[in-house]
């Protein structure tokens, strides 16, 4: 995001970017944060419910930051090279309604998108407004695995 | 957790574990999973508002699932140990409010609880009933940096 609060709107779809998950990457991230049967091995994840490897839902989550920050990185390289002012992004409030929907399985590709649900102006930081939005990872099949609901600080326009 | 539903008291605590984030291990989950400056080098973090290198929050929401798995499977092998039944548990139909408080700083050591703030008997599912949590992660200062709401669903009794 290097948009101002003003000329952001409800209805903005940001493509975050699209990941497949290699059986080889979610063994990794498994070892060192969510050493799980499901998550370690494919011979271990079929004696399980789960019946096939699949992501620990952490890593699904670390890697929609991993891609948003490289496409915010490149929107503002974008906007830098043609001297548009880039707005400041402020902390985050929190998040809401984190769902891990359906498993991630060895070898899906989930594409992150994130949609702007709704904005407030902040009545205690004039500078600032709110900006909600709506965060979904989606599987080849089309099937939402992953959402939450985010809340962000946006600078205003100095207008 | 490997008791049952009926089992389970609302106030019960569980000390899920302590972490103390590394300067390495900080810089090395962020290369991967969140390339943001205050995340990367101490000297880069120095020109951002948090002035010293800090931990991703998906850094110190893993952690937390590592250190939650790991007590887990220790609580579960002396249940086995001693003879206990194991209740099975179900998935979570997500989490609320996840907040970043505070940075965790490199060198800081944070401790990880949870703390039974409700039980719902599920309707749909007689066997099953879901148990609500207060999850904080506190600094050595005693400063809470990081906080959700869990839910999980949780087998009933049997007998």
């Amino acid at each position: 995001m290097t948009q101002f609060f003003e000329d952001i709107c409800i209805g903005d779809v940001l493509d975050i970017g699209v990941h497949t998950f290699s059986p080889e990457e979610i063994i990794r991230y498994a070892e060192k944060f969510d050493p799980q049967p499901y998550h370690l091995s494919e011979e271990a994840a079929q004696q399980t419910h789960f019946g096939r490897l699949c992501a620990s839902g952490w890593h699904t989550a670390s890697i929609y930051m991993r891609l948003l920050v490289l496409k915010n990185q490149e929107i503002e390289r974008a906007a830098r090279q043609r001297g548009a002012p880039i707005a400041l992004i402020g902390p985050s409030p929190g998040l809401e309604e984190l769902k891990w929907r359906l498993p991630v399985f060895a070898g899906d590709t989930i594409s992150y998108k994130r949609c702007v649900s709704g904005k407030t102006e902040s009545r205690s930081r004039p500078d600032w407004g709110i900006v909600h939005g709506e965060n979904h990872g989606t599987n080849q099949n089309g099937e939402t695995v992953f959402s939450f609901k985010s809340n962000v600080f946006v600078q205003r326009s100095p207008r």
